[in-house]
């Protein structure tokens, strides 16, 4: 089967591997879509950061080269000997957090903290492929009513869910979220789907800026104006009760920290580095820095979501490409512009041909 | 009557002054005790830092030369005629915040948050005085059972116990106390109060963490061990629930970050300035900084909690000296060493010469 393979930084082949399953709690998935995330633009161009290189993850048992993709959804073509209650042709979704099942946190069901934390498609073979093995834990059953479209960008929203778990937001509140990147975007609609009242959005980009609009945003403001912090201030009539900073900077952290009210939050969405804050101000004013990493437990509300027609995440997709073009297309592409928001990756056409026409 | 005064840095005087109630709200209380804390001592060094200096606080309506002392409690000599429910005779304790009482945050009752936060001795004038007019909602009865002596550390203990209730620490929880001042001391003893199982102590004096053990911490360390991170992880089985940052260092801030487990906290107590810290690791190993400033509705359980002989916070002070001495006595004694806790200056021996003999 066709794979698309990380081998080094700047260096992603379309290989041919044999597909199979290897141990005895894995399905085979035949992969409709596979959607490319900011960390695999991040590994392609300046990587390793997360793939195991010269030594296996614990979990996985895998290394580089590596296939990449961990957003991903499709339908099952085999099933190991142990796996129950999954059978060939079920269609699934990937919630793609690897388990170690005998951690602290695994055995307090804090999965996403598990000690041996990982991704399938970072720390082991993943969904930029006709075919992917997966271990049962990771499947999310779709209904009818949800479309491998619709699916594939589950594994983001769960991201921007998990945050909003994290986050002490309350139905009525006000928030705002700085950075328009999927994660930003989702966190817009799913603020919605809770009922928070007032949600601005920041960003640099225009189009972005009106995405978010039609998204939900009550308003929105370029991140470049002078006056910006005056701006959130009165917006918020002297803060937000949580901030979201899914850019990922210095300057837009300290924006955030600025823009909450005394007693409020910000929630780090995004990966930073090194950062400064001034803990007095912070002290003085009561805030809280809240922090989100993957999700646990958030896949079947938003697959209830998405059902129902309350949630349409393919409202973010902007492309698809097959896995021939993944690299020009997709990786290329988002590099070069901010046209592309979400592009998915799909690597049997013939599966996603029968999909709902509704949601294509 | 006699006052101490800050006139400037380095600069406290022990001068005369009218002693009056001049607002309706107002009472004036005889001092029986008021205690020396770190920001006096940090104006008295190096200040101003909160003493309004040029143009005069918006509640308190005072400016420098100022009053010091926010750590007090005494007797109600005469009562303003618009103050209700108290009486000439009562025995009080003072809840030093100043509220505007019409901002967003005094109207939710976050009046700790008050957008002219203030407190009475830093921004306004204190107790270290013979008599103090003070504002009737800072007013706390005191049953018999309290003495003079442990109400007038409630107010470090209000500030320990906000701190816990900022936390999300719980019986049976493991945390970790970094620093003992009396902040730190009174975070054990509380800690221990509700139940937490394992309380750990570190700091750099051996003093200070015998008196930690004697007050209830389960384990103590010195903070100069150069394996301290690995004792830590040792100790806390990889991690703890909460750790209480109330040293303020840039360093004792990155031990806390490091203690902490995944999905556990940091709870700033100790103010600082501009601090760094890793971001990536933060995000991760999903901790949350949590921060906590003053106290808001602490002082009836504190005091109920002395009452009944449940909490002693007498048990921190080191020693008590009279107005004319407190200069060298107190605020020079506790510069010059770390034997000195908590100094109380007893500006009306009178009044603390019938206290319960029990408690003294
Ligand atoms: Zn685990
Ligand atoms: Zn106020």
């Amino acid at each position: 089967m066709k794979v698309l393979r990380w081998h080094g930084a700047r260096d992603l082949r379309v290989s041919e591997v044999p597909a199979a399953v290897n141990r005895d709690n894995e399905v085979l998935v035949q992969v409709a879509y596979c959607g490319i995330c900011g960390s695999d633009l991040h590994e392609y161009q300046d990587g390793p950061h997360a793939i195991p290189c010269g030594s296996v993850h614990p979990v996985s048992g895998e290394q580089a080269p590596l296939t990449l993709g961990h957003e991903f959804c499709g339908q099952v073509v085999a099933v190991g000997d142990h796996v129950r209650g999954v059978q060939v042709g079920d269609r699934v979704a990937i919630e793609p957090e690897y388990r170690c099942q005998e951690c602290r946190y695994c055995l307090a069901g804090d999965y996403n903290l598990c000690e041996s934390m990982g991704f399938i498609g970072l720390m082991g073979n993943g969904g930029m492929a006709e075919q992917v093995a997966v271990p049962d834990y990771m499947l999310n059953p779709l209904p009818d009513s949800v479309s491998y479209r619709q699916a594939a960008v589950l594994e983001p929203a769960a991201v921007a869910e998990h945050a909003l778990n994290q986050s002490s937001l309350q139905p009525g509140g006000r928030c705002l979220v700085i950075g328009l990147g999927p994660i930003g975007l989702l966190l817009i609609m799913l603020a919605r789907l809770r009922g928070i009242q007032e949600i601005c959005a920041v960003d640099v980009s225009p189009e972005r800026l009106e995405k978010a609009r039609q998204l939900g945003a009550t308003s929105v403001l370029d991140g470049r104006q002078d006056d910006l912090h005056a701006l959130l201030q009165q917006l918020s009539a002297g803060g937000f009760d949580t901030v979201f900073e899914a850019a990922g900077s210095q300057a837009t952290f300290t924006t955030a920290l600025q823009a909450a009210k005394k007693g409020g939050e910000v929630v780090l969405v995004g990966l930073m580095g090194e950062i400064s804050l001034d803990a007095f101000d912070l002290v003085n004013r009561e805030i809280r820095l809240q922090t989100s990493v993957g999700y646990r437990d958030v896949y079947p509300a938003l697959i209830n979501h998405i059902a129902e027609g309350r949630f349409d995440p393919a409202q973010i997709v902007t492309k698809t490409v097959d896995l021939d073009n993944a690299l020009s297309g997709g990786f290329d592409a988002l590099l070069a512009s901010k046209d592309q928001i979400k592009v998915l990756i799909n690597p049997n056409p013939s599966l996603t041909e029968q999909e709902y026409p509704l949601h294509v």
